[in-house]
């Protein structure tokens, strides 16, 4: 049994009501959400985002670094003119070190020097500190040069055992 | 009026009926999404994807190479042994190319050194063909020395104007 076998049910459920087929590209409230990929996140019911509004940029730890790429494209491209990063409690960012990946991932294959190689070529984005994850993040953005003037920076924290959003910066 | 004042209204309504405080870290299906930021594209709703049960990644085009730093934490820290690669109609990443996205960038900031030196860094991984997009991210992960052996991969279109999934791969 795959997961992927849900997903034509699932689907054919969505499709039945679905009637949002016109709505445009770009994002109609302007901005986008930077996010990590856990699966207790579920960035649009969480916040109260409806379809169409918001670009949704997700990884592992919510970087805005590796986002990068996605927010200069979603500015330039698709208008928006708002970021808000959200980190969150119990994140497994927090668990591991750059050093500590690298080695584990060898050692599930020792000898490999492709493994070996690939795995150390990776920069994982592990972080010590949520709050200042988040700061930092916010920093990475409004210090970038391909950032638009004026961009609406925000950085916020998301507790997966209450559901509840903070912000914080 | 910023979108991120609408983020605390819509928050407190999710935290109102929220009851999934005890879910566990890892996704309790193995699978980990990978699909664009769109903001039509709304992966949990669209393929009937409950809280917890997976990973989903997000970025502009929904590139599994830029995916692969958190679908190697996603395997080898939290437990998934299964990708599934979504592209959909109508992507931004279908309308530019790599050097129109660059001149366009350095025009809005004429003689701004540090942001033609930015920009030029980026690869932004637009793609020409939707179906042949997804059938070369999925050979890019099936060939990645990080993937674990026996990963279960597949790749998919969405549609925006039908809301309907379709497996290419």
């Amino acid at each position: 049994m795959s997961a992927h076998q849900d997903f034509i049910p699932g689907n054919e459920l969505y499709v039945s009501t679905f009637d949002k087929g016109h709505l445009p590209l770009p994002p109609s409230k302007k901005v986008a959400v930077v996010t990590c990929m856990d699966a207790r996140i579920e960035p649009a019911t969480q916040l109260g985002i409806n379809l169409g509004e918001a670009h949704v940029i997700r990884n592992a730890g919510g970087s805005a670094k590796e986002a990068l790429r996605s927010v200069v494209i979603s500015q330039r491209l698709l208008g928006t003119r708002e970021v808000a990063v959200f980190h969150h409690t119990d994140c497994g960012m927090l668990t591991f070190t750059n050093e500590q990946l690298h080695d584990k991932v060898k050692a599930e294959a020792p000898g490999n020097a492709a493994v070996a190689a690939a795995v150390d070529a990776i920069d994982f984005l592990p972080f010590s500190q949520l709050e200042e994850s988040v700061k930092e993040d916010v920093k990475f953005l409004k210090e970038n040069p391909l950032l638009l003037e004026g961009t609406n920076l925000t950085g916020w924290v998301y507790d997966v055992t209450t559901g509840k959003v903070q912000r914080v910066v």
